[in-house]
């Protein structure tokens, strides 16, 4: 059966729903959800009923994600992300994928193909991670340990265990991935950054989300008056920092892949005063790449970096790498079906990676998974300046709609 | 009259006078006395009574400088420095200096050159700045305003006037520079620096004390979201900091004067976070020569690079001057006599610049001025593990006996 345009998504209904998931912690234009807040709670059950009303199967799990699902018998794509926002975010991060899964199970369903097409619409837990990142889709996909959850605490030192509990959750039916049942995961969400504006694209396909390490440099010296020492005599971890990261810098431009970005977000002097020779410097770098060759390439070549510093013997550096994420492939079949959608409605779309991260990273261990990007105004996301325009949103969802209509087509 | 010989300074009374001193405000190797505390205070009054005790005129003025002289009716030369401290300091740094000043009085009294040879030895108030960096020494050279003595409140808000007030110090008598009868300002004090040691020489002579410019560079940038935003399309101030930075150690490196010094002490990138490209870098840079033609130089360098850096427009350098002090030149003739008088005792010696500032530097725009530097054990000061060997203090102490034989010869 060819489904081919046969999925009209109603574009007020969508932008309504949108409208009335960021009145809940809204602030001036964004809106502070953070992961188990009341706000974020409230969210969730506004969205349960939302389900609910719209004729799915509607539940909210031990961790609180929200699941909305037709034709629960037949093999479903799951469309999914988060509710919940950083603690000043924007309205769209992570809502619009949500509310584009709802949207189109109600399309589904007024279409009349819900013994043809199986969705199962979520809104994960934490993808933000106030307590754990990616606590919903990670205890889905079965990869979290007990351990992990009882070491779960937010900045406020909430542990998650409590919070859960808190919430009254603790004692709902547990949903897993049936990788039998379930075919595909599916992510809509704001680009994040400034690419598609640039290229006046409405639609990113996403190639893969981008691995990330990042390390932290120390160097050791010796604190001396800024006055008094000949500078051949000091042993002086600021001006090391300094020529360090040039370095750093200069190294990974020279051995930098297609889409690699790097990072030198924070550096600290000790003790920090202008008349005083730094004693100890602390920076951090990260690297982040679609390929683990290039960052491995990268990563090598910061240890040599280190190990050449280190052979003067008049300084201590020190390398320590502190987060290492594997890059994550998008499923190219998948992929295509996106591509083929958005040429179907003639909307502007190119490739590329994603720089930051989603839930969609957890489902490519272990499903074939894809994403698909819509604008970001002046690529602001993470903060109330965050938007996108009405009619890229709406394209965005049509385009999601479209590819689940290639997926279940035969 | 030639003097020469006959002052022999006693090393045991010299080394129980600095050791009893040091049990004021004792930690556990170094002292606390910050300006105008109890523990400053009962110094300077146990320095009063050793100063009367000895047969010193002795007086403590309006800001609590303490005096002692002999000979007050002929010419004199002063013997300054400051029993105050950093709030955990090292037990020589000024006491040093005062300690000879007792010491060398004393000797004259003994030798019976009373009626020859005019001493006034000075422990001035808060050299360290713990209210207004030379602050004793700026008010007996009549170079202190009453705006600046009005203004002036150390780090825990107490107002000066408020604390002189309470030291009960405001009722004594003022005593001013007489630039007829003061004919010079000697002044000894630990090095603060390794280059005595370093070079095996017991006796540093101050060719100056070096101007000191400060500057603290702004560069305003945009937070991105560091994974999402390409390379190209940022405005990076952590990247822009630390260019900058490489450029000025290159630049200050290829203008610098046989003495010059530089320090980059502080640094913070705004918001500091691993995964934000930083919005805001804030520096602080510091170049120290004696020569104002080499400073002048290095802060038109400075100047050049921020203007290039703002050509590009994309991000904001900004460079602020904080602080602007000029060099002070010791006196030729007087720095001669402290020579000499090391080559009678047959004490290794060489000419080096002061990197930090004392009490002579403000003497040095009033009357003929010099110091004696003896060594810091591994250049250590304002920190408890400051230290000089007895040997070394004795020897300080006697060449700088042996300058004043040389003044007053005839």
């Amino acid at each position: 059966m060819d489904l081919r345009g046969q999925l009209k998504i109603k574009p007020d209904r969508l932008m309504k729903d949108l409208r009335d998931l960021a009145k809940i912690g809204k602030l001036t234009t964004g809106v502070s959800r953070t992961s188990l807040s009341n706000a974020d709670l409230e969210a969730r059950h506004w969205l349960l009923k939302r389900m609910a009303d719209a004729g799915l199967k509607s539940t909210i799990d031990t961790v609180g994600n929200v699941h909305g699902q037709i034709n629960t018998d037949a093999k479903s794509v799951i469309i999914g992300s988060h509710t919940d926002s950083v603690p000043v975010g924007g309205w769209l991060d992570g809502s619009l994928g949500v509310i584009y899964g709802l949207e189109i199970a109600r399309t589904v369903l007024e279409a009349g193909y819900e013994n043809t097409i199986g969705i199962h619409a979520i809104s994960f837990m934490d993808e933000e991670g106030t307590y754990l990142a990616c606590l919903g889709s990670r205890k889905f996909c079965q990869e979290l340990s007990d351990d992990e959850i009882a070491d779960g605490q937010n900045p406020a030192g909430e542990q998650l265990a409590h919070a859960l509990d808190r919430a009254g959750l603790t004692s709902n039916p547990e949903i897993f991935l049936d990788s039998n049942a379930h075919i595909a995961y599916l992510e809509a969400h704001i680009e994040q950054g400034p690419r598609l504006e640039a290229e006046r694209k409405a639609i990113g396909i996403v190639t893969g989300i981008v691995g990330i390490r990042r390390f932290r440099l120390e160097i050791r010296g010796e604190a001396d008056h800024a006055g008094t020492v000949p500078m051949s005599m000091r042993k002086d971890a600021g001006t090391a920092a300094i020529r360090f990261s040039h370095r750093f810098l200069e190294t990974v431009e020279g051995c930098k892949g297609a889409d690699s970005v790097w990072n030198v977000g924070f550096v600290n002097f000790e003790p920090g005063a202008a008349n005083v020779v730094p004693a100890k410097a602390e920076l951090l770098y990260e690297i982040r790449d679609l390929d683990a060759v290039v960052l491995d390439r990268m990563e090598s070549a910061i240890h040599d970096l280190c190990e050449t510093a280190n052979q003067t013997g008049l300084l201590q550096y020190e390398i320590t790498k502190t987060i290492d994420i594997t890059p994550s492939a998008m499923d190219r079949a998948l992929s295509n079906n996106i591509l083929d959608a958005a040429k179907d409605i003639g909307s502007p779309h190119m490739m590329m990676p994603s720089g930051a991260g989603h839930d969609a990273m957890v489902f490519a261990r272990h499903i074939p998974s894809a994403m698909l990007f819509i604008p970001s105004i002046k690529g602001k996301s993470h903060s109330e300046a965050e938007d996108t325009s009405e009619k890229d949103i709406i394209v965005g969802c049509q385009v999601l709609a479209g590819s689940i209509e290639g997926i279940f087509s035969t």
